[in-house]
């Protein structure tokens, strides 16, 4: 039987903004002769590595920001892109910034906000998540970035501390998010978990790969859902 | 002539919230007995010393909330509250999380909003400050406690830490707060500052104590009179 949580926390990438469609729309329309889904694609598969590099000391501790800059930096000749100059680059860049809520975000989120304390738990940066929300209208309660922490998720320092930032036990805290090894790594720090179920994450014609889990606390169609399942 | 920031960070306990008067309320309420005045002043007096011990490495690293606690645990007994049990001295500590705005400070906020990045800056936890969002409905875009850099200010690895987090020179920053001891050093770390004058931060009897600060880049009446000298 669900404990009613407290505070909920959230990925963003993918559970509630849509960093796919986001950045292939943005392509397009910049740069139209590029294969913005490929593109778009090879940005967010590199990203895991990276993040793994600074996880294992290979790298000091870097932002997601700096992060996609060295992806970007790889990508740009790759693409055709080699001419950009470090203003257009930067611009780019900061695309991750300015991501699209998915349309059932805000007004899930809302819903949740009336009964739950909301904060994103992201590997985003602070800078990143706080432009995003306040682009997005996306209604934290206050914003947690992994950057706090110095660590990535599925690092556990990363759900423990937020346990020990609102002295709050492990069930008073839910982790939801559309990616069932982030809900492991928080179910294994004892914290609730909600699965999202987001089929168009990676774009419509990856589709058929996604996979609905049902093995944690909650299995939920989107945001609204989440908030009708708690209650909200 | 002053370059418009695109950050503006506040201090929390007597620039946006009311903390004396929150404090003398709540206790007025719940301990009738008590010398509600005595009490709010020897609480916030000891503040400074505890952060001090922390600063020189006396204590290890301890939020506002703990600080908080230790100090009331001293004055229980002082003020005839020494029957208080561990349920009810917790629930008195959390008063801090439930502190009043000032009636300029929503609606001016809400303001500033719309055209910077507003987030406060401040010696209390990140659980405090948020909750204190939450029950004050401050529009923060994020919320930055100094808990993130483990220093108090005004050390400047806190200002500096907000330079860090957004990526911005110092001139972008404006630190806006009604002690000059914040802003001095806000401003030795390059930021822009704005003097908030709070003539009742302690009260109505010590209000002709209170000195008006000219010598910032602005000097305001209240976040209202910010708002309107920013161009919002």
């Amino acid at each position: 039987m669900l404990k009613q949580p407290r505070i909920l926390v959230f990925d963003t990438f993918g559970t509630v903004v849509d960093w796919y469609g986001s950045i292939v729309r943005e392509l397009e329309d910049q740069y139209p002769g590029v294969d913005a889904h490929a593109f778009a694609k090879a940005w967010r598969e590199q990203y895991h590595p990276m993040m793994q590099k600074v996880m294992r000391q290979e790298l000091p501790w870097t932002k997601i920001d700096d992060l996609h800059r060295m992806i970007l930096d790889d990508l740009c000749p790759q693409f055709g892109l080699a001419h950009l100059d470090e203003h257009e680059r930067s611009d780019l860049n900061r695309v991750w910034h300015r991501l699209h809520p998915w349309s059932d975000a805000v007004s899930g989120l809302q819903r949740l906000k009336s009964k739950f304390l909301i904060a994103p738990l992201s590997n985003g940066n602070m800078s990143l998540l706080t432009h995003m929300a306040k682009k997005a209208h996306l209604p934290w309660d206050c914003v947690l970035s992994v950057e706090i922490f110095k660590a990535y998720k599925p690092d556990p320092r990363t759900y423990k501390g937020v346990l020990e930032l609102f002295d709050a036990e492990p069930h008073e805290v839910m982790m939801v998010a559309c990616h069932a090894s982030d809900l492991e790594a928080a179910r294994g720090c004892g914290l609730q978990t909600a699965f999202i179920f987001r089929p168009l994450e990676w774009g419509e014609e990856a589709q058929h790969m996604a996979k609905m889990h049902e093995e944690f606390d909650l299995t939920c169609t989107n945001l609204e859902d989440l908030a009708a399942q708690l209650g909200c």
